[in-house]
């Protein structure tokens, strides 16, 4: 038998422009109380652009949390009341410059819900057509191409750290595969 | 060209017992200073517990960030100056009651680099001895086994929504198949 924790009192400690953190006072199973630290984030968006039928566009920016570059697939903030399919195309257009209206739903995970509601929604972007990029002001992206192999060894060297894009290439690679 | 995010300012706002908050002013290629809301995370480890050569050991419980239940593989917080691998066969102990010394060590990842630097090791773990978990206080766990091929199907059902676990779940999913 399993019981939810039940929310006694929520302190909100902070309001951003990215994320909230608040800490909540739960009654356990055992009737004892534990403390929640919880960060609110509206959840976003990642794309899986194939292109060449063996290749992803990937792209390059550095992660000021982790101090480092990393290589993930295209990703979003989902905006108010947008869809998390808009947000993709947008977002796949803005930072890639690619576009295509063969935006494909797969699926949608937690990033990490110890401590967070985050919630990505993934999808598949096929037929794309290169434009010009176009990002936000204060993102700075490089865009690549590479082969789907090619990511699969990356992961298996360490290369690929991001666990949305590590899911993204693992879903990439069936869906090629299933292809030929 | 691509340049790393100067930091002009950090004002730490919060230092809690699971994570603290921080908000770095950082100068971006162009100059021009932005805001980056981080969230500071001690990292922890998950486990891919394997038995019966087909079957995986998960856990179900209450994630209060996102009011939900969720199907998960065991994993914990690093305690500091702890190996992540002791932590591994800690945490598989406490969470399952299952112990084994062959931990093998996979890859690590960041479950969110846009917004922390929380990064999980993940371990294989293999030849479990059963025996009684010892959950810490405050955590209300369920053991379940599960065909590895079973669990496939969830995720795409959406069964399973938890990263580490799809990312757990499909490397298993390799492992037992080159095995055969």
């Amino acid at each position: 038998m399993m019981f939810e924790e039940k929310t006694m009192k929520s302190d909100k400690l902070y309001e951003g422009k990215m994320l909230n953190l608040r800490v909540d006072t739960v009654e356990l199973p055992d009737k004892k109380y534990s403390k929640r630290e919880i960060v609110e984030h509206p959840g976003g968006v990642a794309v899986i652009p194939i292109v060449d039928n063996d290749s992803l566009i990937l792209v390059k920016q550095y992660r000021k949390a982790v101090e480092k570059f990393l290589l993930e697939i295209p990703a979003g903030k989902v905006e108010i009341n947008e869809e998390p399919r808009v947000t993709a195309i947008r977002e796949l257009k803005e930072e890639t410059g690619y576009s295509t209206d063969k935006m494909e739903y797969l699926m949608e995970f937690y990033t990490s819900p110890g401590f967070t509601n985050e919630k990505i929604y993934l999808f598949l972007a096929t037929d794309l057509v290169k434009g010009e990029a176009s990002p936000d002001t204060g993102e700075f992206i490089e865009v690549e191409k590479f082969k789907i192999d090619a990511l699969i060894k990356m992961i298996e060297r360490g290369e690929i750290i991001d666990s949305k894009t590590i899911i993204g290439i693992n879903l990439a690679k069936k869906y090629l595969d299933d292809k030929q």
